[in-house]
């Protein structure tokens, strides 16, 4: 452009940015400062929101109320609906309009977001938009919200049929957890988690994989509060927590706005979210999640990088957990390739698609071609025939393997 | 928080962020690359949106098409109504929408938005949510968005009466500046943008005070095109613009997100907001900044740190360049009360208020009074009358001075 131009200016800047994720239990307790504690050492005093899912409120508004009551916070309170078909811009103008009711200020009022994933991306979005960004603290009260989204610095909202096609990166300074507040969700939305902490384990942690594969079906009994009888310091519930979270914080703090957009947390993402939201509100979001853990796996077998039986042992575990390994919607090669064209949108062009070596080892390809979306389609309708995935011979694996 | 805490986990991040603002004179003549080009090394050949302000359209429409045809570019175009009453949320879903209708990339395919501040807010605010955040291309074509606009980081809509109450951060990596787009604007098109030039001068640039006043109504009939006749080392125009630009750029490099809300650059922003949003469309905004500023001159000589001499000198030109030094809105203590209390929470509960010590020289004050306010809106009243803001007697400057 040196040509054209006669004069020019560059701005430059750099910004740091820290977010914390603290395990604080009993956070309802009058007693524990967490909740109502302010994320930064802002000047506080004036009014905060308290934004409270739908679900929570009926188990635990009364005491959330109470809480703040006890400690003579000056709160106001709004109840906003979960679900998939909430996670709109509509909903995301309610919130703005209270915030602005109240006048909530720049930095020293911090709305505070109780709930599952719906409302922490609908006031995530409002926040992240409000005054251009004011701090929030996010208190998730699902297992998916608790080791996925607590560490996530992006929000968004479903826009046109196009999952979180609308959103901002605007990660809370404070999200706490406690792990009491899942302990009464329904076996479900439990599983539906678990379809995170499956990814988490298949991309980078086969010992987590391992304690899923042990414990399978006690987490989801136990609501991973860790209540069966073992020895004490076997903490399963706990421990795949820690290790869902941890991991998770490590990949996102390496690119956290996506620079690069070869993501391995992206692994079951790629064909998921056009299933997701075709079949939207049947599949929950780990769940869909799940079903494109198992595809990739698919891929991967089917490509002569993965062992069939790691697949087998994949799809085994993924329905110990509650979870489907497969849905008609992802034998259907036409829904798949559209879903791959929109993902390439999405990484600018790029297939940039995470494929397994083994549990726990990724690899990226660029080279997935529609055939093979085909055949691993036929391969789903297979498995959710309750047929062995297995093809007549195993392929010979690489000598690098 | 150690005490209640079982576990916690910290994300830190750095993001580096540079973009740039060229000046290509010339834009539209098919022979110049620029306003084809990708801002990065992209990979290109997608279909791209062209935003269009409806007031350039008529104007520049036909040689805006022309310009991509020749080059054989594929674009989509979409035209938008300016004025502040359609810088609103539905018209940034109306641009996301037909970014998501052309299948826009996450980065190769950048749109590009050309026209006024509105135009410019708007599809800024739609490239900053969709996909949450994707590249686009800034052809300011207001005096305003030339010298002003042109360097922010910032989009926003107005919401609920507020002005730019949602909003990001998010700089377009390129913008390009035209000085031959704004030579057929309306005269007070140009005024207004000479209100932020005045502003600019006011806070950091005795130099570009001096030209305003020696060049003011030449300026504003040439539109800082520098047609008059002069020696051919004198641009007045063109330094006018220059200086403007290459001192927002320095303020902004400084705290770009503005992590620091004590902001020189806000001067004559505090109390305008208001009065604006309740003139709207009435007074365009650089014509309220420019009344801010002399309400900013009016409350710095009353307290004694500015000699009503400046003032005078700063009413003067704000005169000279077409604009008026006060309207009976700033005479009303009661908005203006309102306003400062809007603007307190927007800086999270602090006033930081930049006011002059002399043209070119700035200081914080923290402690302003309603009963400044109100004396100082009589003296805009008195201004608006045509009468000298001088008191009886001219207070004695401190001796620091």
């Amino acid at each position: 452009m040196q040509k054209t131009t006669v004069a020019s200016w560059t701005v430059s800047a750099t910004r740091h940015i820290d977010y914390e994720i603290l395990e604080s239990p009993n956070l309802l307790d009058p007693e524990n400062p967490d909740l109502a504690a302010l994320p930064y050492g802002s000047q506080g005093g004036g009014r905060r929101l308290v934004v409270i899912d739908e679900a929570v409120q009926g188990i635990f508004g009364d005491r959330i109320r109470g809480y703040f009551a006890a400690r003579n916070k000056d709160m106001d309170y709004l109840t906003l609906p979960g679900g998939d078909e909430h996670k709109t811009l509509d909903q995301v103008v309610h919130v703005a309009s209270r915030l602005n009711e109240i006048g909530t200020r720049r930095a020293g009022t911090p709305p505070i977001a109780i709930g599952g994933g719906v409302v922490q991306d609908v006031v995530g979005m409002a926040a992240g938009l409000y005054r251009r960004g004011i701090p929030y603290v996010r208190v998730p009260t699902t297992l998916l919200g608790q080791i996925d989204g607590s560490v996530s610095a992006k929000n968004g909202v479903n826009f046109e049929g196009h999952r979180n096609r609308l959103g901002t990166f605007a990660p809370p300074p404070r999200t706490l957890i406690d792990r009491t507040l899942i302990a009464t969700l329904p076996r479900r939305q439990i599983s539906s988690g678990m379809g995170e902490i499956i990814k988490m384990a298949l991309i980078k942690d086969a010992r987590l994989f391992d304690l899923l594969e042990a414990y399978g079906p006690d987490l989801l009994t136990e609501r991973l509060q860790d209540t069966g009888i073992r020895t004490s310091a076997e903490k399963p519930g706990q421990e795949c927590m820690h290790r869902a979270i941890a991991g998770m914080a490590e990949e996102l703090q390496k690119n956290l706005w996506e620079t690069d957009l070869r993501r391995i947390v992206d692994y079951g993402h790629t064909f998921s979210p056009a299933v997701e939201m075709r079949a939207l509100p049947e599949i929950l979001h780990g769940e869909a999640v799940a079903m494109g853990c198992v595809f990739g796996a698919v891929l991967s077998a089917r490509r002569g990088i993965l062992r069939y039986g790691q697949l087998e042992r994949i799809i085994k575990t993924v329905r110990s957990i509650g979870l489907e390994p497969s849905h008609p919607l992802f034998g259907d090669p036409e829904i798949l390739n559209d879903a791959l064209s929109e993902t390439v949108r999405h990484r600018d062009n790029h297939q940039h698609i995470t494929l397994l070596r083994d549990v726990g080892i990724t690899t990226f390809v660029d080279d997935l071609t529609t055939q093979e979306v085909a055949g691993a389609a036929a391969t789903m309708v297979s498995i959710l025939n309750g047929k062995s995935p297995l093809p007549d011979v195993e392929l010979e694996l690489p000598s690098n393997e």
